[in-house]
């Protein structure tokens, strides 16, 4: 029987008293830390009815709170009940802040240590101790305690994953990180990241929708050696000859043991304190470990893809291209016979024919499929309500992407049903300009995606817009399509773009209530080579292949270098996807990119 | 008798000795820790005659180092004798790493808190305690102590500068910044920063070349009362009237006392742990004060500029104008003549130009002037060897500025001598596309200038050329040329760029061994008025009014945006400063004002 609200409050304020805590906080994510929690680990959901990406819950002995940002400040009046939860801006009113107004010195406030990172954990026991409060891990989840009908863990089987996708063994990988430990002075590395995991043992999985990992956390070595705690009923049969020497598994319940281990040996312990959970890098100090506090030193060689990798995504895209033309171009013959179809349909639709290709896994996210005035939130999820259905003299957009075997895909387009206005062709092109300055745009090495962001906003800034978004986030390789450690956005972080690096550049407006504009493409670093006084430059090559809409082009607002990307661009499309299509969609794939 | 660097070490080492001494810690700052160091704390330059603008030595018992960066490589070995010190890269090898791996555990490693900020101290500290070493705070510097003929401070009298200047009063400025600290939670404020200081008491003084400050520190409370340890003797007649009620003198040697009575009266002290010194923070804690670490409260509203200030900003801009349009006027004709001055010749004549007009002060730093080859070096000064001719057929480098009682001025112009070549007027039109793509750029509130200095680059990037420094810096208003917190570099801070704030828009490009191009004018941030969506844009108003070599414009390569641009602004070079010139030189003005 499924528990109520109420219920379930009741069922964790008891294990809260048993525990001797007054208060206890539940943060979106679990003990991998990362942007997907798969169902079982929704324990802020689970506690609150709210389905947002962010947020945090704090359970007094009386009264309950939620804390989210300005993404959701609609949504979460809507989905969780006012009777039981007040509700707070995350930036306005800091969590640990506010728990530390509500209690007296003296007070309790308990923590699941393995769903929250180092720098929390730092950050909120200086806060409380300030103010005499306890922060106290328990060894239990109250809200494990409490969920009754649980969902159960997945027992989906891995994928090994041949080195003709990933370019380097699994042993190389790990002797390659582990040589990074050693020049840092580590003796080992504590990974909480399960894409990280996933690439360095060559391995995919099933267990989180849309996002190719297998639940663990592993210890990799100075040596190369890794250790990985999973669910041993999920590794594949062949693993150990996949990934080569030095490579054990461990039931997942038994890392503790061997964090302590850690410790007691006196191991110097380099750990993410923003992507390694607290639990594991507290329980290995506090048996004697040194902590080291450095990135996770996967993640720049993961993002910098070899040319293996490339050319897999180079394939993948291609093959996706293929789909979202024939998509496109069913749905301009559709609108033109007037058959409108909702979002959801059309989301569907797209679906089928990326399916149908080679290598194809599943989607890399959830599709947005946005019609008319919907497409004006950049996060739109048809599914959240009644998907609505096309307009006419509209723009749709839909942003989407997949999982191959050789790569991970995603694209947005923006396209007119039946007859665009001015304004939308006048915005359009800002926003395509915008994505042109980026695609063509050299710059020195060294450069960070945050220097360059002002690049795609020019056009728009110049007239007064902008959009409320990042221009780019990294890509994995058939892994997460939103990667780190590098991106391209005004509040950017330093990290230089390198060779390989896969990035999507996605500028964008929206207009509230009445239409939303993406022009995204996936794009990648490559020299350039012509670097004067000793300097080395790079350049984007594009890896989607897909034409803009021409019908929302204004021509007289581009310029000639603008004009002849563009031209170029569709060229390139064409000659490269053509042979992938027949019949009307070849016809439609030949209109659609003609010289503008 | 002037000391030699032996003997000056000797000393030294006496005292470190007397001290128990293993080693002691010399950087370039003194107790003010700003850019320009008055010439009797000098004590870097004293003691190993490196004349460079950032460094550090360590002397050990038998041993000496120096460190310094990139830029001084080649002039640190020129100028300190290498049979006394050995080099060092200071990214490359710390100096504080460095010390700690010369010396025992035990050691004693001196260092004085005056000249330090309190980041460097707990770095520092955190180095030297791992490895068991003591960093010990001497009473008296052993440089101070072993200087003989060390030069007197100046006794020259401050001026007090009048509310038509400065918009605002000191007590209205005090009690501003007064708000701040409370509301920030801190009792009072202790400042080094010497521009800060003049800023709030509304005086400017004459101790230290081009920087028209008075030197002293200062203890500012939360209800504006403000203590100024200083020289007495340099405070002008009507100081108490002019900054109103609740400024106390105190000689600077009597600090000590205050900054421990702050700590016995148990108070919350604000200070920003870059700018500060480390002596006074030390001192007020280790008595009992509690340390808040923040940023500088007077550095931001200092920057942004009232609008009287921006008035006497614009003014001073014109009248400086119109004397570099005289020089160039007057350079133009003697080339013609045949007359070929050198960079010191030119570089007085300018001087001469400024210096007659109304409320000049001073220059606001040393005139960079440089001929062909020599511009190629961004920090160029021809004092430090035998002044170049101008050679024909190329071209010509200068930036300069002037500290007047209205405003504060920096202008870099590069100029044809004679005939320049293709890539004189490719690279110069390069350079000046990136310069209009900034100075025409509107850009949404809170973008900082790090997000738009790659407008400046991008022509440069695009073939595959660059420059080494940054885009803008901030300017003070009859007060520091360099001035914080914003900046428009590659690694810039996060801080946005705020109406009022006054940066320079230099790009350039410089070929070693053959030429250097900057075009920089002074700018600052206006409201634009036409964002859309609820949105709030800034665009940039120029302050420097002086033609751009049109002779060095390759008309070809300019957008039609771009030309007009140009156009518009020597329309208003024009407008504003034919008014104030004559004969040749406005003649020279109209023919250089032409449109392109």
């Amino acid at each position: 029987m499924t528990q109520t609200i109420e219920q379930k409050l009741i069922a964790i304020r008891e294990h809260m008293t048993a525990a001797n805590l007054d208060a206890f906080v539940v943060p979106r994510a679990d003990e991998y830390l990362g942007e997907y929690v798969p169902e079982h680990n929704q324990r802020l959901l689970w506690c609150s009815d709210f389905t947002g990406s962010a947020g945090t819950v704090i359970i007094l002995k009386d009264r309950c709170a939620i804390f989210t940002d300005g993404r959701y400040t609609i949504q979460v009046k809507q989905q969780v009940n006012a009777q039981h939860f007040e509700f707070y801006h995350l930036i306005d009113t800091p969590h640990m802040q506010w728990v530390s107004e509500q209690v007296s010195a003296g007070a309790n406030i308990g923590f699941d240590a393995k769903v929250h990172n180092l720098n929390w954990y730092h950050d909120s026991l200086a806060t409380l101790t300030e103010k005499n409060i306890n922060l106290v891990a328990v060894e239990q989840n109250p809200i494990d305690l409490s969920w009754s009908d649980r969902p159960v863990p997945t027992k989906n089987k891995g994928l090994l994953l041949a080195q003709k996708y990933t370019g380097l063994s699994s042993l190389e990988k790990r002797q390659q990180i582990g040589a990074c430990i050693a020049a840092q002075g580590a003796d080992v590395v504590i990974i909480s990241a399960l894409d990280s995991i996933a690439w360095l043992l060559n391995i995919r999985g099933k267990d989180i929708h849309c996002f190719c990992v297998i639940l663990g956390s592993a210890i990799l070595a100075k040596d190369g050696s890794m250790t990985f705690f999973t669910d041993p009923d999920k590794i594949p049969m062949g693993f150990a000859e996949h990934v080569g020497e030095g490579v054990t598994i461990v039931e997942e319940s038994q890392s503790t043991a061997s964090y302590q281990a850690l410790g007691q040996q006196g191991l110097t312990i380099l750990a993410d304190p923003e992507t390694t959970n607290a639990f594991s890098q507290l329980t290995a100090q506090q048996a004697g470990a040194m902590l080291l506090s450095g990135s996770d030193p996967v993640a720049l060689p993961k993002a910098c893809k070899n040319s293996i990798e490339l050319k897999g995504m180079q394939q993948a895209h291609m093959r996706d291209a293929a789909a979202e033309i024939r998509f496109l171009s069913w749905l301009e013959a559709e609108v033109a016979k007037g058959n409108l179809y909702d979002e959801a349909q059309l989301s569907d639709a797209l679906t089928d024919f990326r399916a149908t290709g080679e290598n194809y896994i599943e989607l890399s996210f959830d599709t947005i499929s946005a019609a008319g005035a919907n497409a004006a939130m950049c996060h739109y999820n048809h599914m959240n309500d009644t998907p609505a259905m096309l307009p006419m003299d509209s723009i749709y957009l839909v942003d989407s992407g997949a999982q191959y075997l050789d790569g991970t895909t995603d694209i947005t387009r923006t396209v007119a049903i039946g007859t665009p206005s001015e304004e939308h062709k006048k915005m359009f092109t800002l926003v395509l300009k915008g994505h042109i300055a980026l695609a063509q745009m050299k710059f020195p090495e060294g450069t960070s995606g945050g220097q360059l962001d002002a690049l795609a906003r020019q056009f728009l800034w110049q007239q007064g817009y902008d959009y409320d978004h990042g221009t780019g986030h990294g890509v994995g390789c058939f892994l997460n399509v939103h990667e780190g450690p590098h991106r391209i956005a005004k509040n950017s972080n330093s990290v230089p773009l390198e060779l390989g690096m896969v990035v999507s550049n996605e500028p964008g407006y929206y207009k509230q209530d009445e239409y939303g504009i993406r022009c995204e493409n996936l794009i990648y670093v490559v020299e350039k080579g012509n670097g004067h006084d000793g300097k080395t430059f790079y350049e984007f090559e594009t890896l989607t292949l897909v034409p803009f809409d021409r019908r929302l082009i204004e021509k007289s607002m581009l310029t000639e270098v603008e004009r002849n990307w563009i031209n170029h661009y569709h060229a390139q499309v064409n000659e490269q996807i053509a042979p992938l299509l027949t019949g009307s969609d070849l016809d439609w794939l030949i209109d659609a990119t003609k010289a503008i």
